[in-house]
């Protein structure tokens, strides 16, 4: 894979996107990107993939133009980059995209695509698409519509204007607005927490948050089986003991609940070696 | 009721929970709360409910941690708190949290049940559940992923970090954040003039906005069809009379509305006493 | 046509609305618009309809309140105004309200069944009917509750208090707030992009959004359709080629992609008249 360097560590791949000169989304990147998330169906150690853009200026610029056409190999090519965005939504580890410069059309729609995004000044986000007599296809005004409501969306998608991160925070298109000089220790912060959790535990949270969204009673009833089927586990047990044995429904809990479940994690960490 | 203490004043129940030492949602505090709100179905007299803690730290810390097991006592228990949820959120009464301390887990649950919640620079919002090996089990995950959208919420329920009121409302958690020196003109004022309507009022709207937060197109059927039936009532004809009398439909009503309201009330009540 | 003064300019049709004393929507006025509205779905120049008031005070003050009664004719202007609003929500064209005043009631829900909406610091929201007996009647619960979620929805319908244009923006019933000094430029800046569209792109756009808020699934395959089949269009290649030619697909892009689009209009308009 020459477009991807993909580095792991402690269950987080981290995956630079490279593509010269302007990190267009090309097919061969497609292809590439397809090729390695459907090999992470498999993959029991990763938890959470990181894209970032080894490009100073483009995170992603857009889809390749050269595709966007009648011919075979064209519509081939853009049916594969939706499923590209497809495959990203279904993956089991939890995907962040790290966004430091111009994310316009695929490049927006590949960071929806994505659980969490974090972005910095240097970000830009469009789905400019009908300046170029073409409405989006990588779910962009699926995600428009969903995210800041119809009026917003629709706005944003006929006038194809940029938007900085805090406007793409506020409307939803990235969870985050991070500066660039804070965000190596955020990200070690955010994604610390989080490879700590069992990949089961991430997959059971998309798929109650999934369900809710649909319908909140099915989404209510799925979480109350799941919570119900966990409750029984002996690790449930184990963490509960613990977590009560410092302080624990307490009121230490009120102004320390961290300090707590640091306790918690040394005394069952402990446990485990002793 | 030895957990909660509950006062009536014009319409208005206000119930005070105290279960000490640390607001922790026990069993016999389930009880309580779901025999109190089972009780409201034929109260006539009741129409706001509000919810206020008299610990000095917490609203409510969350579920208590004795009762997430695999026993029958402890599943059963489990049941009974996320009945308790779905016992609060079928109420016909407009409930309100009043938040003024910690809120995680089941207390989280507890305020976003709540028709309204208004928290203090004191409340703080979680749902830590994942790092004790279990997912939320009272609508947490379900009402985070409506309220903020997919990706919001995932990162809040893998994080499980605290959220300010400002953050909260911001997030939908709540409905406002209000500084704690200005809640109590606050709740005289909101509460007064809802108490001024009839229960069914706020019954109607609640049902109109079920309606229409499922089918778009079924919210505004329904709402037509109230609207045709309220149209025809005597008491529309004589507010609307007075209504105009005192200013209504001229250029008063651009920059005094309530003053017209004002007027109207008190022509209302000349008439009826008259 | 006596309440409504209609100018044509650039595919944009600016509708000027004066019903004296109080711009209050009366059958008159109802009757006008629909008669307006359903004319322009034959119409093939105008793209874009801009509602506007001539009222120093009031955007539209609310339904008139003679015809909110039980009388045979009460109750068909009533309907007669729920079709108005059904009316203004289907058209082809993009609608565009301009409040610089006060829009209760029907006013609001108006406003929110245009697609944008932009206000000024003299505008002010609100839906305070249930103060007069009757839930909304033009879906303004409906709206209310889809755009800023129950609990916020919920306190705004029984409260029935006014909201700034900034709030309205904030709770999604307006678009954008917009300084009165400036808003004449910003419409001349955005609505001047949005009427060099053809009027199938802003239908395509609306179909899409539509079909996403109803299922997330069926407006990607929607969108994606429309994608294969916009692609195959000589116009597409043709603003390609130019947009290619003139730095697209290069750093360029990512500082000055209006640059880009503006010499690649200069080219389009070449080769058609070359």
């Amino acid at each position: 894979m020459s477009k991807l360097s993909i580095s792991h560590s402690e269950g987080i791949a981290t995956v630079s996107i490279n593509n010269p000169p302007s990190n267009v989304i090309t097919s061969d990147l497609i292809n590439e990107v397809n090729a390695f998330v459907l090999s992470l169906k498999y993959d029991r150690d990763t938890k959470i993939v990181v894209f970032k853009s080894l490009h100073p200026l483009f995170f992603l610029a857009h889809l390749d133009l050269h595709v966007i056409n009648g011919t075979t190999a064209g519509q081939a090519a853009s049916i594969e980059f939706n499923h590209m965005i497809t495959n990203i939504k279904a993956m089991k580890q939890l995907s962040v995209a790290v966004v430091d410069g111009v994310a316009r059309g695929g490049g927006d729609e590949f960071v929806m695509a994505c659980d969490l995004a974090y972005a910095t000044e240097n970000a830009a986000f469009a789905q400019p698409e009908i300046h170029v007599n073409i409405p989006t296809g990588g779910q962009g005004a699926v995600q428009y519509a969903r995210r800041m409501g119809k009026n917003k969306a629709l706005q944003a998608l006929l006038l194809g204007n940029d938007f900085t991160a805090q406007q793409a925070e506020a409307l939803n298109i990235i969870t985050q607005y991070v500066p660039k000089s804070e965000m190596d220790e955020f990200l070690a912060q955010v994604l610390g927490v989080i490879a700590q959790l069992e990949i089961r535990n991430i997959l059971m949270y998309k798929e109650i948050i999934a369900a809710s969204i649909i319908d909140e009673d099915a989404g209510a009833e799925l979480e109350l089986r799941y919570f119900l089927e966990r409750a029984k586990e002996n690790k449930t047990q184990a963490i509960i003991d613990a977590f009560i044995k410092h302080g624990g429904q307490t009121d230490r809990e009120a102004k320390d609940i961290q300090g707590i479940f640091v306790d918690t994690a040394a005394e069952l960490a402990k446990s485990f070696n002793g």
